[in-house]
């Protein structure tokens, strides 16, 4: 049985992805295991929630031994599906989507891939962004359907963005990660992953003010 | 009595951004006034739902008519903050950063003034971004100081993030808008709003997966 077959709490899901940037950080500096006390007082999660969540997927530590980093590195991004090579596109090159096609910290260390970016503005087509090129829109179709391609970073404008994904959905995108402020209305088998930035700002500021008053 | 006076849940605050999103779709398609039951649809939330977290802050409804989009949009908008204007600064230029600094969407719309940035590379140094010049990273202790800025977005490198941070505060900064894919451990008076791009793409491809399987 694979660990995914299991049914996880999205609750467990989110914490995943932040054991694996923790474990990454001590694989770097050397640090070969970590007991669940010492790794929950660095994430500030209790020992007992890291036993509880590590469980769900088999439970990687050992009694009086603690957690072998390199181990438990390696299950959690098997787990997230980070040991496969996992190809994605940009669609939308302008600040947004050159910055993610620049951005090394997933592009490198994770097996994240952008293999092609688009856009419809003439001047942006033919460019390259970090070895990547930008192709025209009306190739989007084709590109989707000919490299099998399952995730797309959508950084459009909101006026855009809803349309072009339903057609994409067609052509056999399965994820969306969504930066363009709308929220898209797409078949249930679909992901979406939305980071609403400008959203996420006002939280802030609301909550800087809350606290001033 | 102003309505951040009053104790409302997280939960609220965070879907107001949304609730101001949508509502500045509405105006700026010239639609002056909307029922609750048509804005839960529209945003796919109970009516109930709407009038009870908009209850929070005095209800702007009228039975009957519905809500004015203008007014409700302006109310919002004061409950955020958007009203004033909110300087912020940016440090780390890299591409994120800069992709923040052109980024529209917060900048113009919102009463969001990006007023310097900042960085360590001495080819960043010197470069306007929107208009925005980049500074030396020294010169970021004086210039909080000077304008008094209590708004940042944190752009770095994990491993020069946390650092820069507590001096930051120090130096008068009240909330951070973080990028760098770390936590940050600061007085519980600072508010962080941390957009931790790779983990939010992790969690993705993790549901693209296992709603393969």
């Amino acid at each position: 049985m694979t660990s995914t077959e299991k049914n996880i709490s999205p609750a467990v899901i989110k914490r995943l992805p932040r054991y694996y940037r923790y474990l990454g950080a001590l694989k770097q500096r050397n640090i070969t295991r970590i007991s669940s006390k010492e790794l929950s007082e660095r994430m500030k999660v209790t020992a007992s929630q890291i036993r509880q969540d590590l469980n769900n997927f088999g439970g990687f530590g050992q009694q009086g031994y603690g957690y072998n980093v390199e181990n438990l590195y390696t299950e959690i991004g098997k787990i997230l599906g980070l040991d496969k090579s996992n190809e994605m596109i940009i669609v939308g090159s302008g600040n947004l989507g050159q910055a993610l096609a620049n951005y090394r910290d997933f592009n490198e260390s994770f097996g994240y891939k952008v293999v092609a970016m688009f856009d419809v503005n003439p001047k942006l087509i033919g460019i390259t962004v970090n070895g990547v090129e930008v192709r025209d829109i009306d190739d989007l179709e084709d590109f989707i359907k000919h490299n099998d391609i399952k995730i797309a970073a959508l950084t459009l404008p909101q006026d855009q963005a809803p349309k072009i994904a339903k057609s994409m959905v067609n052509w056999g995108i399965k994820g969306f990660w969504n930066f363009a402020p709308v929220d898209l209305t797409l078949p249930e088998s679909v992901t979406v992953e939305n980071v609403h930035l400008a959203e996420s700002l006002m939280t802030l500021t609301y909550n800087i003010r809350s606290r001033e008053e």
